[in-house]
């Protein structure tokens, strides 16, 4: 598993949503650099910061048993040889709810290292329920 | 004010929150790329992309007349020649109240373009109410 060299980040960001619905520790952790300067804010968390921090993390998410199934919408790409920054929608559903979950907005940068692109930095937060047509912006001090 | 070359990121950050303070709308502007792939989120707002969707949503802001004082925490950097990954704790504090804000947890992502580092991204997001001493979060499906 750590030998998995991705060839684009694109490649990164599909296997770290697969390692996601998998719930698959050292998927997921084979898609992050190893680097102690990786960074990870789950929604509503903390800012996670190194491997070890990251891992334990995700260590405990998929130790909660829940199934998730994830529906990437509105990708923006941007970047260049070395980096690639994706904004996304996560449209997140948990296997035996009925009930939708409100979307998540993730920011996602990849860096391409000598084991290929691997994630640099996750950073996802609660969006607006309904980012296509939400004009009105609730009051925001920043 | 759209002569203004950031040097350096660190710069470009330093202007950013400068103008955020100042309310200044052209300052702001200044800071970011002009280029249709920026993407900005404000904490528990939509994904704002492209100069004028940042510019109307800073717009808004800074209409509302509330003065800001942002202390920054905790600040991590990564990067390269041309791109640098900030990561933040930003203490917002509204002048004129004597209550404390919860922390805002910020993602910034500049590049090195011809007019100097320049925002690319901005993704922040409410954060746990004691960073430093947070080792109990909550629980978060990811």
């Amino acid at each position: 598993m750590k030998n998995v060299l991705f060839m684009t980040a694109q490649d990164a960001e599909t296997a770290f949503y697969e390692a996601l619905e998998k719930a698959d520790l050292d998927a997921m952790m084979a898609v992050w650099a190893d680097d102690d300067d990786i960074v990870c804010v789950h929604p509503g968390g903390m800012r996670l910061s190194g491997v070890e921090q990251v891992r334990e993390a995700w260590r405990q998410i998929f130790a909660g048993g829940t199934t998730l199934r994830v529906r990437l919408r509105h990708l923006r790409t941007a970047g260049g040889m070395t980096v690639a920054v994706h904004s996304v929608y996560e449209q997140i559903a948990v296997v035996g709810e009925s009930q939708a979950r409100h979307p998540v907005v993730a920011t996602n940068i990849y860096m391409r290292t000598e084991q290929g692109w691997r994630m640099f930095a996750h950073h996802a937060s609660p969006a607006p329920a309904n980012p296509d047509g939400d004009t009105k912006r609730r009051k925001v001090l920043h």
